[in-house]
Formats: structure tokens, C-alpha cells, sequence
């Protein structure tokens, strides 16, 4: 994604009340945030925010937590923040600190539109890489469940690999989601290339959290 | 696949040398066929036949017979052997009476360019429905192994689905076999539409033989 400098984002980011702020006092317990009981579903690398905001207008009995790395894309996800949505929260954080960050409280996790790091030396960057795989297991907390859109055939080819052999059974699968789910909630990036007429790839996999035959399978 | 009838073909078929009759009395022995104890791959709906002639000639260890249903169809494999293949056998059957064939011998299943069956309620009739991929199990000698082409999206995303349903690891994926696989034996079909530029589709999967777990697992 193309970043700009957006003046005063960082501003804006530490007066929201969107924003989580020193976010690893939380770890263990974000239910706290909410004040409520209800399953969390993280996204990861939320962007501008349209999927998040969209799904937690559209599950008020699911907390949502967008994180994003970059403030100055983080800010634009606030900026569009009108009526009061209490099950959403942000955290301007990078994915490589989550096992920090969040502990046994996750539900779901989303991935849409990752980075797909095209050169193979980089592909542990990817966060479907065995290694960000390895630090979802310790922030889910009952099954393993991710959801993943993409509209890079490498990336949904290598996905498909390396969620298959840590254990994950898929659950969904298309290539071309935008014929097949209207229901679908679409992120920013998303609706520029599926009005192309782009094929947008989309994943659901499952992974019991008991599981141990598979989590050592996993962990060779 | 569009069908003619062709002139002799039931003919052809019975006099050629490389088209297994009686085919039932080989149950379990298939290597009596070949006089050696090299494994068997098998290619189910091997069509005219360039994919698993161009396989034989490139792997004079392996042993590989291809099932076709069409005498129509089959016939154009036999009329293309020239010179002298000996892992190479064929056999005019459908595909469902596969277990009253085989038995424990097939080292691998290929799978190229199936019927994709597009309608949901014919789903079980295609080569990755759970109830094929039952019938397969009992054909396998060790490990199962199974690898599929297709230019079928909705066939290829509902074997992703199946295979991993059955506790079928994925070692391979790609969703543009074309750019990727320079050493690829194209079949008669995908020659036409893969130099069209259209994507052609391809995964290979795993499963262990002795995986009770997930045998269990899988017939859940």
C-alpha cells in the first residue's frame, strides 16, 4: 500500500476512543475493553477499516479488534467512525509483537489483502508463514478459526499449503468470491480490483484447539 | 468432453496389446501385468491419453495404467503408440467400480481434468466427492497420494475443501500451473485452454496410510 504522511495522524490515533492505548496492559484480559462477555474476532492489518467497521456493525454480539501498523492508514479507519459502534477497537501495533499483545482470548482471526511478499526469501513475512501460524496458536482461545481474502494467487496458493499442514482443515474455499457471497463485507483495496472484475480469492479454515495428534504433526 | 461415435473403436480396443481385458482377474496383482514389482500410479478418465503417455515414457520405474470410460475416447490413446511403452496399460472402465478393481496397489491417483459436474445436486458425482475419495482408500497400497489439474474453479475449490475434509495434506497448490511448472505434461484439453492463457489449476495431497486419527476423523 502506497503511504502517505497524513498530518496529525498521530494525534488523532492517541485521542480516539477507538484506540486502545498501551494495549499490552490488556493482554489476557480484553474483554475488559468492552465490558462484556462476548467472543473476540481480531483482524489483522485492518487497513482503512471498511471491512471491520462493516462487520461490527453487522455482529453487535462480537467484539472486533482491527490492528494496523501504519498510523497514517490507521487514521483513515477513524476519520470514518460517525455513529458509535461499542464493539470495535483499534491498536496502531505490528503483527509480529501479537503474541505480546493478546493471550488465549481470540476467537477468529481475519486476514484480507495481506502483504503477499512475492519474493521467496521473504516469505516468512507472510502471515500465513509457518511462523506467524506458530504465534496465532498462543492468542486463540477455544478452535483455531481463520479467515483469509486475497486477490494474489501466490499467496492464496502458498496459504493453502502451509494452513493445510499446520493442522487446519478448510471449511470454505472459492476463487471467486465475489460471484459466489453477496453477503460479503468488502475492504477498501478489494472493491477497487473486484469491480475490475479481478477474481478475489477467499479461505476458511478450522483447527480444533484440543487437537493434539494434529498439533504435533504440526510442530515437526 | 464432447463424443463421437468412432468407426471399430470397440474393435481396437480389444486387440490392443495395452488394454488390460478381463480386468477384474487381476485384483490385487496388477503387477502381474507388468512382470515387475514397480509401483502403480493410475490416471482416472485418462482421456486420449498425452498425460499419461508422456508420464510412462518419463518414468520408466513406475508403472502407470489409465482408466478411461469412452471407447470413442480411448481409442485416440491407442492410436497415438508408436513405439513400444511397457508401463503402460490401459483399461476401458468407469471409474465408480474402482474398489471391484483395485486393491491395495495404487501408489498414486491422478486426476486430470474431470468432469467438474456444476450443479450441486450432481456434487457427488464428481472424482473428489467424499464418496469417491472413500472408494479410494481401499485402492491405496501405503501413503495416498493424489494429484489434480483442472481449469474448473468450482471443481478446484471443492476439492481443496473435500480432500482436506478427509485428512489430505496439501504439499503442493498452485492456481497458475502454466507459469509455474515449466515440466508439466499438459493433457489433450488443458493444451487448448492453458495456451489460451487461461489459469490451469493443479495440487497434490497426502495422506498417511496408517493416520487412524485422521481416518477416524475423516469418516466422521
Amino acid at each position: 500500500m502506497r503511504l502517505r504522511n497524513v498530518k496529525g495522524a498521530q494525534d488523532k490515533i492517541e485521542n480516539s476512543p477507538y484506540v486502545i492505548q498501551n494495549y499490552k496492559q490488556y493482554k489476557g484480559h480484553f474483554q475488559d475493553v468492552f465490558q462484556n462477555e462476548h467472543p473476540i474476532d481480531l483482524e489483522i492489518g485492518m487497513g482503512k477499516g471498511n471491512f471491520i467497521i462493516g462487520k461490527a456493525k453487522q455482529n453487535p454480539h462480537i467484539n472486533f479488534i482491527g490492528i494496523e501498523k501504519y498510523p497514517s492508514v490507521l487514521v483513515r479507519a477513524i476519520e470514518k467512525l460517525e455513529e458509535e459502534i461499542p464493539n470495535l477497537r483499534f491498536i496502531c501495533m505490528d503483527a509480529k509483537e501479537i503474541e505480546e499483545v493478546f493471550d488465549k482470548e481470540i476467537d477468529k482471526i481475519y486476514l484480507n489483502f495481506s502483504d503477499p511478499w512475492p519474493k521467496k526469501k521473504h516469505a516468512l513475512r507472510r502471515l500465513t508463514s509457518p511462523i506467524f501460524l506458530k504465534k496465532y496458536e498462543s492468542i486463540f482461545k477455544d478452535d483455531y478459526q481463520i479467515e483469509m481474502k486475497t486477490d494474489n494467487a501466490n499467496l492464496f496458493a502458498y496459504s493453502l499449503m502451509t494452513l493445510s499442514q499446520a493442522g487446519y482443515i478448510y471449511s470454505f474455499v472459492t476463487l471467486d468470491l465475489w460471484k459466489e457471497d453477496i453477503s460479503n463485507i468488502p475492504t477498501e483495496y478489494e472493491m477497487k480490483f473486484g469491480s475490475l472484475g479481478m477474481p478475489i480469492y477467499k479461505l476458511e479454515v478450522k483447527r480444533q484447539a484440543n487437537d493434539k495428534y494434529l498439533k504435533n504433526r504440526s510442530q515437526k
